[in-house]
């Protein structure tokens, strides 16, 4: 018999872990437009306070609400598979786990965040909340959290995701959300882009500019934003999954984890699993720690380390991040969730640290070790997961070649039922590997170099 | 908290319940064209000996191998889930429990059985399995089930649900198996019904009948056809749900359970969840036991009890079983599941016995049911198990109405994910209710009236 581990009720986890209390050098904090640190006050009109406070929170670790653990209930814990089926496919030594965050009503890990955003914005007595989706987990995840609380919900979908899935329009729907295309006639920010552009295929940072005006300038003041990733409290929120996983390993007598992957493009997933190894790794313990992206959008592996913003209309604070450029529109893969010009600012601070190293994938890798994993494992996994079970498949192969018995552990962050659009072109043999040209990562870079610079703060230690 | 109930890996069942031990009179033994019962010797060339024989077998409990356990294992044991979200908002007294067979990896109960049946033709050394398709839950299974055995797959694939689901074609490509729209110019019974009807929406007997002759013409004699529904076996590969509710309801000490439902097409998950209760009944238990269709095709509740083919082109064996006609053409609704013109031996020999109450639902109520399940429980139903929630909440109300705390349990058969066009209709007002009218119920029947009659045996005891 394979291996899979569940956990009881008694043993989900209680907090959540927040990696900024153990970096080894503080955060650079986000500053607003007079390039001053902004103010919790400065972001009431976007956030709640409550998570305002979890977003600037340096406490290590915080209480997660009884009745957000309610509904994370109806899918968590997930389980913790071995991969034995993909390791005999491989021949490899190395033992594979998968946190299986794709059993989820919205078929990913973003409902974490999604359930526990919605529900400290009803406490704080916000009724609707806007937000951005790229190929729409995030979207779908809200509209899912807003559904069980009872909460309004308008999603901005990047247009390229929007035509390509138009099945996600559907689900939000199911669960009473209104989704429209981004950029589009109902902001400011939308209509200056059409005017400029019309034929845009949209990006994360337009989406996130429409989101916001559109919190901002609802004049009732129970409108406010929600973010699917990138900020510390979404990231915060997803480290239930690291944290489970930990305790899921330890359960089956599992040690010593030598490699933690998962996919960025925010961040969210990937440092829901892994920062609580990063915490171990700090204090000592050897492990790899591998955050996944497409060479197309290469934010981790070859943009600098900046201050910039968040979205394309330059609504949200400076964050200093790894990032191409607030206006940066990345080629229409289809890892729409890679698709983001910046990084979480805790994963861009772990990449300087030398606590993760980044790596770049092509899309036909991982097209083809998504059609394996299907094959084997037998889950379908987003475009963006397809990221991850590339990289594994390649440490896989490696500890192979050096005769390790590995244990590696990687995030199954969402499965791709809609996303067969994507698998469609793949055996129809239209997909190319594409890596952005130097001469555009030099362009993009030029075009944010004018704006404040981090202080490149690097403990040295790794 | 809410109540969410797993088992462990040593509370996996480990043995299948076969009604047919216990029924309280025998089963009309299937027909062969000279109207004698059929040998196995005369099923050879369409299913393996190995599944012949639990076809056929009368033992009460039948080994489940460790190499269908191992696969199984990926996503079972499936949780058993109460609806508690769901009670609230119907405020009721009433407690409904679920069984989630959604988060296997094809998103439904169906590779219960792929998974079974794929292992015992690999065993006998079959290399390639043919098998017909509706909604594509089936064919979805099938060919997850044969990627992670190493056959090949052919699913012929109703029209209709073709035409409406794109996705599904592509889920099986990706688990490398070949779906074509049926009728298909591949086979003579494909071609015969296109000669007559080139713009039929086919039906499950087409689609049986071409993958049986797709299966029983290849030369090579290494291919079997594969079914997913209404024959003894495939109930028998179901029943691990029900066993596996049984187990968990234990567990937390819920002594009694009052209705059981489930949708029925062929009829398979609904036996799957309730056979094992259908025993507790027959040994004295009260509960009310229901398999729900549509009243558009309302097999269980207006047609009568007859011998008849399984598939258009009379290639099976005469069954005996509720049957509209083999050569009946459901109306087009969206639950493609649920569009067969017959139903399972075994369940129409239970309603015959007065151990099964079938209930008929309209598809308007079937679509706002599984709205109201969506934004309480967060899972957005397929077209069929929306059929089953409906009928959910007809009994949740019903023990408000009578002030009684009654124990409801249900089988979520799977998500609708792929199933969204017909949500969408739904939200557009597109869709209508539609009972087949009594003139086309009175032909249908009249179309088979020269078939043999099945001896009426009813025990009287219910």
């Amino acid at each position: 018999m394979s291996v899979k581990v569940f956990l009881t009720e008694d043993e989900i986890p209680r907090q959540w872990y927040n990696l900024a209390a153990d970096l080894p050098s503080p955060l650079n904090p986000p500053l607003g437009p007079d390039g001053k640190p902004v103010t919790p006050e400065m972001l009431a009109p976007v956030f709640p306070m409550n998570l305002i406070e979890q977003m600037v929170s340096t406490q290590r670790w915080i209480d997660i609400p009884e009745g957000v653990l309610e509904i994370l209930y109806l899918w968590r814990p997930s389980p913790l598979h071995r991969a034995v089926f993909l390791e005999k496919a491989l021949d490899t030594p190395a033992k594979i786990y998968y946190k299986n965050e794709s059993i989820s009503p919205p078929g990913s890990h973003k409902p974490n965040t999604a359930v526990a955003q919605a529900w400290f914005n009803k406490q704080f007595g916000i009724k609707k909340l806007t937000t951005e989706t790229g190929a729409g987990q995030w979207g779908s995840a809200l509209a899912f959290a807003c559904a069980l609380l009872g909460l309004e919900c308008k999603v901005f979908m990047v247009r390229i995701s929007f035509d390509q899935k138009p099945y996600r329009k559907l689900m939000m729907q199911t669960w009473g959300a209104n989704c429209v295309a981004s950029p589009s006639t109902e902001t400011q920010a939308g209509r200056d882009i059409l005017a400029k552009d019309p034929d845009t295929p949209g990006s994360l940072g337009i989406a996130i500019s429409e989101a916001i005006e559109q919190a901002v300038t609802d004049k009732s003041g129970t409108t406010r934003y929600s973010i699917g990733s990138a900020l510390n409290h979404v990231l915060l929120h997803q480290t239930i999954i690291g944290l489970e996983a930990k305790k899921q390993l330890e359960k089956i007598g599992e040690k010593r984890v030598d490699v933690v992957i998962g996919c960025a493009g925010g961040g969210s997933n990937f440092a829901g699993l892994s920062f609580p190894f990063v915490n171990d790794k700090i204090h000592g313990a050897e492990i790899d720690i591998i955050p996944v992206e497409p060479f197309s959008c290469p934010t981790m592996t070859r943009a600098s380390f900046v201050y910039d913003h968040g979205d394309a209309a330059k609504m949200t604070p400076l964050l200093a991040m790894h990032s191409l450029g607030h206006d940066f529109i990345p080629p229409p893969i289809h890892a729409g969730g890679l698709r983001y010009h910046g990084m979480a600012p805790l994963v861009s601070q772990g990449i300087i640290e030398g606590l993760l190293t980044p790596r770049a994938i092509h899309q036909l890798e991982s097209y083809s070790s998504a059609v394996l994993f299907a094959k084997t494992e037998g889950i379908i996994a987003a475009p963006e997961t397809s990221h991850a079970i590339a990289a594994v498949i390649q440490e896989a192969k490696k500890a192979k070649e050096e005769c390790k018995e590995k244990v590696i552990l990687f995030n199954m962050s969402g499965h791709g039922l809609m996303d067969l659009s994507g698998y469609d072109r793949y055996f129809q043999g239209e997909l190319e590997d594409y890596a952005l040209p130097e001469e555009e990562i030099h362009a993009a870079l030029e075009n944010i170099k004018d704006l404040p610079k981090p202080q490149l703060v690097k403990s040295g230690k790794w």
